[in-house]
């Protein structure tokens, strides 16, 4: 008996930030969508994103200030101590508060959300369960996986990832992060911080998405005081007596109870069916598809969010939702400008990348303006003058084009150049604005007075101009 | 004997930040200058503002922190404790260093560094001790100084201002601030969270300056959670037994170990002779100037930094000593145009004014957006969700014109903020911007979506529409 296929005007699949971003704008349109998501609502950053990893990052950053607080007359601060069970308590409470918000969502959404797996059985047809769904658009936005090598799986529950982590109701007292980018340095160094015994390891050379090498020399240099870092082998896992485990990355070898495999994310293909769409894929079971619109070619079909692969952030997923429910029904699908790339490692010093990465620039082509911040006035009040910033501006006109940093509240200064990147602004420009005293983003400033003094000599008389590069002292 | 007058090209009296910027610049166009210092070098910011503030606002935020530790898993808070004359060594010692900067810069500087008080005999010339200097332009930069009233200077080291209070060996337990603006409340609050039984005064009934009802109130709110607040009504001192003294205000009384005086400053022009300069001097004193060049009409004279009352703070000094130096030997002076007027308290939340203020816009050409901090993400995350964000916006075009906030990390919102407004930016070419996850910057997206939905229904596609107000809960 063929089943008959239910027919709507747009599906979804996935109820991640992408998926009901997506939503939103479809249901501007038309009421008859449907919304399928198999496994657990919520959305990735609610659940074991951003969310339990800030939560952990806020309460490890506090705890170690103990060090300052003991420098500067504070006394007892020998008597603190981590309780892990109650901190992991703590994150999962703050953690499910959150996840409550998004499951209330989806929840008032009604019998239009389907629980259950989508499997693409023709271009305009899925199957969930017994159910056939037909639609005009379909938009996936399945998200993406911790990778976990193949030899590691065998090894249960002490191969951690950012799903399991924040679930033990303990962590063990050695713990190797295999992975140094944003998530491995963000948790290696929280866990370091509350007395755990930590080691990462990373196949390359730089951490944390980096491309300038003295912005992650700078890193490595900072969080090392914190725990080794061994950078540039692979890392072999094998079990130990006693279920430990031992982690090999050429000549280092470490014991350890547990590991945190913080080597990205898969995209979540597998079983969508994508091979029926009539499309070609790539060696990732990736479909073709138009960075511009996020339509995939000769179908009715959209690929957004972590899925695609393209920008796996919360707020670039949302865009994506965004344009791709905006343009589900129209025919002729309008394109977007997207916004500045910005790239935020909350460790401490933070470490962001803002606009065009350094590895892309032509360096005869790229004036780089620079402040190393030791003895940065404020920062230095808050014992924490340390880190690099390096800006990249154009030679011929002294706009800015990116930057690399790694400083210390550097997530609020990457939203300040972000902004100017997406206004074009030059050097002179930005220099025009107050700097307030004593704030760290006059440290910004010194960075951008470096890159004006190589980038001209012009005497035009100009506020931007006061208190050049040597006049910190004053400040 | 009449004293034959030394002649330069520039004199500048006051050694502080206004003129030492003043003096770089009249370095550039002439060796033949003088600069005239009374009392100690190292500017008012190094010595007794800015820095020593700073750095005791930074441990007793590090310390009050330990309360968010206590409910996220770390044991032991209860031990911690303020080790007062440590700490307050710990501030002087980071003074000094700064302190040791600035006087760096003046001891190189050599023999035309002058100690002495500087007083006009002739519109041209300063008669310095038994010297009698005449130069072609003179700039005044004298700063000024911590308002004590007549009948409080009886009182002796009971009173202390921002000049004396880090001098102090320790403090004792019970302290009145009488002023509740930038320094008043910085100090009430960080004594406070150090242990002593603080209590604030103020004659105004709102606080730090702002002109929002909203973001005073907001403001008021969280502070008298830590310490209580006694607005609307003159504080009177008088002294009490065993060497006590009694504050009373209206109905309150309040007997207290110290006072802090935190009234605002005085202009220094006292015993400068201004008034042999030929120009009718306004009731405290200040000879009429132009605010765009700084100078005194008909005379060779600027009035630059504190001493002026125009803008009171470090980086618009800097500036002002730039223009007036920049002018000093020009026969038509230049005009600049000025940074957009920012002002920030270090209180926790920040409190911050950014562009036009509130109270000098016309209700009905103004479009408010805000958002109240009470849940806000990542605030969450560090205990710390509350504060008020009010932006406003022209009506016709939705172009930011001013903030004033009361928020953590407010400082760097506000010179993100800052930017937006030099730039002449609308409210939807901010959100076009990127707003990473999980931040604080998040909160100020909803006060600018919150304008947006009240600007304008224009339903153009738009990623700056991307995820409108309401959607709060997926971020």
């Amino acid at each position: 008996m063929k089943t008959i296929p239910e027919r709507f005007d747009v599906a979804i699949i996935g109820a991640g930030t992408a998926g009901l971003a997506a939503l939103r704008e479809v249901q501007r349109t038309t009421e008859n969508w449907v919304l399928i998501n198999d496994g657990p609502f919520g959305t990735t950053c609610a659940r074991v994103g951003c969310m339990p990893s800030k939560a952990l990052i806020a309460v490890a950053k506090t705890f170690h200030q103990r060090n300052f607080l003991a420098a500067t007359g504070i006394a007892g601060t020998e008597s603190l101590k981590a309780d892990l069970p109650a901190m992991l308590r703590h994150v999962r409470r703050l953690r499910d508060a959150y996840v409550g918000g998004v499951l209330k969502i989806t929840d008032e959404l009604g019998e239009r959300v389907i629980a259950g797996r989508a499997r693409f059985v023709q271009p305009d047809t899925l199957q969930v369960g017994d159910r056939q769904l037909c639609a005009r658009h379909i938009i996936i936005a399945t998200g993406s996986c911790p990778i976990v090598p193949q030899p590691w799986q065998t090894l249960g529950e002490r191969v951690l990832t950012s799903d399991t982590l924040f679930e033990q109701k303990t962590l063990p007292d050695r713990i190797a992060v295999v992975g140094m980018g944003a998530l491995g340095i963000e948790m290696a160094q929280a866990l370091a911080r509350l007395g755990i015994v930590v080691t990462g390891f990373d196949a390359a050379e730089h951490v944390a998405g980096l491309s300038d090498p003295a912005v992650s020399a700078c890193a490595i240099d900072i969080l090392s005081g914190e725990f080794p870092l061994h950078l540039g082998q692979s890392a072999e896992l094998a079990p130990e007596e006693e279920g430990a485990l031992c982690i090999t990355a050429g000549s280092t070898k470490v014991v350890v109870d547990a590991v945190i495999a913080s080597l990205g994310r898969r995209l979540n293909l597998d079983g969508l069916g994508l091979e029926e769409i009539g499309v070609a894929l790539d060696e990732h079971g990736l479909p073709p598809f138009d960075p511009g619109t996020l339509r995939i070619a000769a179908v009715n079909i959209s690929i957004v969010g972590d899925v695609n692969g393209m920008r796996p952030l919360l707020h670039e997923a949302a865009d994506e939702g965004y344009i791709a429910g905006h343009n589900a029904l129209r025919d002729t699908p309008e394109c977007f400008t997207r916004r500045v790339p910005l790239g935020i490692v909350f460790c401490d010093p933070n470490i962001a990348m803002i606009g065009q990465r350094f590895k892309d620039l032509d360096p005869d082509q790229t004036v780089v303006g620079e402040v190393d911040l030791k003895g940065q006035g404020r920062l230095r009040m808050e014992g924490a003058d340390r880190g690099l910033i390096r800006l990249y501006t154009d030679i011929q006109r002294g706009r800015l084009l990116g930057v690399e940093l790694c400083c210390p509240h550097g997530e609020h200064l990457a939203h300040l150049l972000a902004l100017g990147i997406q206004q074009g602004l030059t050097v002179r420009e930005l220099l025009r604005m107050p700097f307030y005293h004593p704030v760290v983003e006059e440290g910004l400033r010194s960075a951008l007075r470096d890159a004006d003094s190589k980038l001209s000599d012009d005497s035009t008389p100009d506020l931007a101009r006061c208190g050049r590069l040597g006049a910190e002292a004053l400040e």
